[in-house]
């Protein structure tokens, strides 16, 4: 399935010129968030964000700032997940996890370096309008915030009894849903437009998460970059837990054709080729 | 010596009345939040903040939203620094710390949202001009990342060998430097006005460090909420470990000396008089 590939290495590319310590005393500090950072993957979010940005007919560069920002978010909250207190893992992509390698507390302060690092990188890197700024940075806080990917984290981790698809919405959804979101609010998009991509980007992230169950259980160690399962073992309510392998793999392909659907709405007559891209990936993807 | 009380109830009165969970089932993460962020002090940092608004000639009840954002995102910091991979402290202003009663991956969590809620806050509910909103928001992101909050605590925990004054510069003389400063570029001050603020805002961090060593040595536990003699106990440097308590005296008059000529240089003919009573108070305070 085609990727698109040059924006995965444009991000790529910024992610690795980012430095965060101005005081050299903290340098190994910067060396555990970029532990995490730069281990490769996807990049589906900020890869999202600069598609997003082809599709208003802008040019994707300009939109680098914000991109990284929401990946160094994510990164953020992949370290924090794999905490002993929280899901306690080992593996991440192949390696050992962020607290394995640099102990626990130095693993806490680069989530929250990551997380303060990416305000002021689309604070202070990113250009727009003021007022589309503030709106785009207060889209994270909020996708990022109790009502959001913490608040998600935080049902996930006590095994309230949330309904799945809202817990998924939160801790996963949100964040997918604002790589999308920010920009349209950024380039101060109407609200039709503003409306018709948030639906898109909302069940992107919910095919996402359908899909990241389903693999859980289908896929190899070495796709996943750590060992299949791990969900039965946390003792996790998913999709395939809920609706067998079968049925998950049904509500997947609705939940694609419904993406592709919001996703051609939204567009019009706009070209969103590496949108489309991006979620039959996510939709066909192995890791 | 008198403090400005008044202001401090205006604080108090606004961070009871925040809610953080739109979602009714992260209830739990939002009284964990509000377990730490309602155990009272003295306020410092935002009443800080509403006493420079005032100092401008600006309605301090205007800058509510930016106070209270700076008060959650100092409660999310000693969250974390409490945490077991951190300080590994059990009590905090005389009651059990955060991870203590809920949890550690609920504290870390509660901290987590704590600093996202405070970006949510600033952003979505304070006033001001686009520009000087932007600017306020970068500088609290700068204070409190790599080369500020986050910086400072991980010198600490990994017991680098940073010059001390560096060290709590960075620890908690960013942020509360950022509680005056981020007022001045709110209001879109000129370059002068900030700088001169920002030269009294650095010396009260550096005194505000001062004493609290001193006052691990000769407070009570009652005063301090906790057991004397942390510092030493967790092998700290500190400014009564490298100067004697004798020459950390000294130190502290010499810094508060300093810190009221800067806030007299930069307030000018205007009236500075909360400021002044929060920098008496710093210096003379028993807890």
């Amino acid at each position: 399935m085609p990727y698109p590939d040059e924006l995965r290495l444009e991000v790529e590319h910024y992610l690795e010129g980012l430095r965060f310590a101005d005081e050299p005393l903290v340098a190994g500090l910067e060396e555990a968030m970029r532990y995490s950072l730069l281990a490769g993957g996807k990049r589906i979010r900020p890869v999202l964000t600069l598609a997003t940005g082809r599709a208003l007919g802008r040019d994707p560069r300009h939109l680098l700032p914000l991109a990284a920002a929401i990946e160094l978010i994510h990164t953020y909250s992949l370290i924090h997940d794999d905490l002993p207190a929280m899901d306690d893992d080992d593996l991440r992509r192949g390696r050992p996890t962020n607290h394995r390698v640099h102990g626990e507390g130095v693993a806490i302060l680069a989530g929250d370096g990551l997380y303060a690092e990416a305000f002021r990188l689309v604070l202070t890197r990113q250009d727009g309008d003021p007022a589309g700024l503030l709106a785009a940075v207060a889209e994270l806080a909020t996708a990022t915030g109790v009502s959001g990917m913490v608040g998600g984290q935080y049902l996930d981790v006590t095994g309230r009894t949330a309904p799945l698809r809202r817990l998924h919405e939160l801790k996963t959804g949100r964040l997918i849903a604002a790589s999308v979101v920010c920009v349209l609010l950024l380039e101060g998009a109407g609200e039709a437009a503003t409306l018709g991509f948030r639906r898109f980007a909302d069940e992107l992230g919910v095919l996402f998460q359908i899909v990241d169950d389903i693999l859980d259980v289908t896929g190899t160690d070495a796709d996943l970059g750590k060992p299949r399962g791990s969900d039965e073992r946390h003792g996790r309510r998913t999709y395939v837990s809920e609706y067998g392998l079968e049925g998950a793999k049904e509500l997947a392909a609705d939940s694609h054709a419904e993406a592709r659907a919001h996703l051609r709405a939204a567009a019009g007559s706009g070209s969103a080729t590496e949108l489309e891209q991006i979620t039959d990936f996510i939709y066909t993807r192995t890791s």
